[in-house]
């Protein structure tokens, strides 16, 4: 068994049992997989911390007043709920792993090589996501200080009981050190699979739109209450669901998603008086995504209308569409020609880290492909012959970026 | 303001703030309604306790060998979840102010007269309902033993917290001390508001079936799995909501409710594996009835098969259509028009407890009217005024019952 491949089984044991992993922001669990990245970076003699905004950073740094800046890699080690093990961690292990291959073989860096586990890219306890990265880029996220976690706690409390303040976040910017940021990344989807590709460069990662909606009408008894009179909350939100769903089915460039729901107060023989809701959608089509909003918006009033109920319609993620680094998809693309391997280029239809990056520094994705297409799930599975080829491109790559002398390094403006 | 009226606001504040009320099986704070009726009780001069199965009994015995069965008022104390202040209670409060009222005035029944608050008629926290009546008429309950309450928590062990013994619950049987059963009750519909009637006759109460529906799919990552290849427990769950509100507003003496449902993984951007959610169906047609649980299977299954998921359904309860007695309902009238009320005969959409003990004995059920139809909420209200018309029958109608050398007791054979 590979290091990595041992890397990845160990990994995931913390917060999961071998299948299911549970890791959130600012719990025990994600804070153990966070320190045990530490420990493997400290051992391969990185300087390593966690910092304050939760992100792990690994830096390698190189001698010299010009040694420039960073080439960062990474993604994130914290989960969906019952997520599985390779979604962000073999993106973080391919990179540690990469980082033991070159100090194995003695490589000397003529830049510094940073490494970055993000926090809470999933958003899966607070409702944001990529949190981290947004902390590393140096953007505000004082609004979000109130946001209760669907555990009922408040984030600055959060962190506060996991002995970090809110008020330190904005010290997590590391920026302006970073050269440029290279993301590996499971392909999370079955288009891979289809084609029998090795690899895969991402041209682009989609937008997203997430909306928390809320239906309210009329609590009564189930009963007793005439057919034609009630003001049922869930048969609204059965009627949004459904019809976002054709939606994206129609216009085949769309997704929709509501992953979601509760209704109240939830007895049995009660006619729910609310429902609350999370609509997710994306495109990759830059066309496309500035209509989503209004697309969410005027399905969820026709429900509404329809079902004699009011709406509340709240944004709690609005990400851009955002293009990957052309020089470096032309990197990423070559070294996967003179590895030989089976390659293609692919949107993704995920978010990532990387689209928090994009607007920063030149940033690239690779991907590797997902078993029969599962992610987000604790069938989630790329077996260790498919995990090899995007570590070697990695390390490859990552030699490439790391000689100032190369002329690809210059012309990526790294 | 009325001892009935003040009564009602104290309850109201026991597991409630004034409108929303919470008191369910085994919990503290129906125990504590409990014990407040077994003061009251006690203080009028009654044997009160709480039984084995958790039940509030009081009695008003007679002296002598052939003083014959009682005559059983009552209702029940425990809500669904934020329901309101009156469903189930105002039964059991009316119930101990017309006893007041005979003690007041002196009042000597022939036969004894006894009261009840049944436990769990709602069934909110173990998802069966009509617990207490249950254990009183002498039907078995041990298929319940390790039923698992919304709090995780088993039957068994909920009453053991409380000091009771789940073995114990076959000495709650009390029926054959019975000879007949009144139960006043809030509409807890509109029809009576529509027709401003002051009171109402039962004739029959619905019967309902309660179904645990369990859809499942591939849970699986929002954005990168293909619209066409997803398999969302939640689009099959909404399909089922919709088709089954259809079909009973198509039916027209069918209501159908989705109150209660869960998703899994539940993350916005994972798409549902799992649903879970609960039908409750209803008819007081005794035609209808046995066909619902067909209509449920069969809409279930359409939805399944064309989500692409299978389908589990559990029978949580059954309860037919139940008439009742036709000489207690005779008596009730006589009595409404009597002391010129409006009243009317209609079916009850809810379930009572009454429909446990009508197999046993001759029973019967008068209703008050809901404000705007409107129950199982906060805002459930039935105002003092028309709270007066209901105590005052049910006052008269038990003088008739309690006197044994009245014609009517022997003819409904109490």
């Amino acid at each position: 068994m590979s290091m990595l491949d041992s890397w990845v089984d160990e990994v995931g044991l913390i917060g999961g049992n071998g299948s299911a992993v549970n890791r959130f922001a600012w719990t025990p669990e994600l804070l153990a997989a966070c320190e045990w990245l530490v420990e493997r970076l400290r051992e391969l003699g990185l300087n390593a911390e966690i910092d304050a905004a939760g992100n792990v950073i690994g830096r390698w740094d190189v001698d010299g007043a010009d040694a420039g800046t960073a080439v960062l890699i990474g993604s994130h080690l914290d989960t969906v709920p019952d997520g599985g093990r390779f979604d962000g961690a073999l993106g973080v292990l391919s990179g540690l792993e990469a980082i033991r291959r070159l100090k194995a073989e003695g490589f000397g860096p003529c830049r510094p090589l940073w490494i970055a586990a993000f926090n809470d890219e999933e958003g899966a306890r607070f409702g944001t996501s990529m949190f981290g990265s947004t902390a590393f880029v140096g953007d505000d996220l004082t609004a979000l200080r109130d946001r209760v976690g669907v555990d009922g706690v408040p984030l600055a409390e959060a962190m506060r009981q996991r002995g970090f303040d809110f008020d330190e976040v904005p010290r997590a910017k590391g920026i302006d050190g970073v050269g440029c940021y290279l993301e590996l990344h499971i392909e999370q989807g079955p288009r891979m699979e289809a084609q029998s590709l090795d690899t895969a460069v991402v041209t682009a990662i989609v937008g997203i739109g997430g909306y928390r909606v809320t239906l309210r009408g009329q609590t009564n008894h189930a009963g007793t209450t005439p057919m034609g009179e009630r003001r049922d909350a869930l048969t609204g939100a059965s009627r949004v669901v459904l019809a976002l769903r054709d939606a994206a089915l129609a216009s085949g460039d769309v997704t929709a998603n509501v992953g979601r729901i509760e209704v109240r107060p939830g007895g049995t023989n009660v006619i729910p008086g609310e429902a609350v809701f999370f609509v997710d959608i994306r495109t990759a089509n830059p066309n496309i995504f500035p209509t989503l909003g209004n697309l969410v918006r005027d399905t969820v009033r026709t429900a509404a209308t329809a079902e004699g109920l009011t709406a509340e319609i709240a944004v709690t993620y609005e990400h851009q569409p955002v293009p990957m680094d052309s020089e470096l998809q032309e990197l990423l693309g070559r070294e996967m020609e003179a590895q030989g391997l089976a390659w293609a280029s692919l949107s993704s239809g995920a978010g990532h880290d990387a689209q928090v990056l994009a607007p920063h520094v030149p940033t690239g994705m690779l991907f590797v492909p997902s078993q029969a297409g599962i992610s987000h799930a604790p069938e989630e599975f790329t077996p260790p012959g498919q995990r090899e080829p995007g570590v070697s491109v990695l390390t490859s790559v990552l030699k490439t970026l790391l000689l100032s002398e190369n002329a690809a390094v210059g012309a990526i403006a790294c």
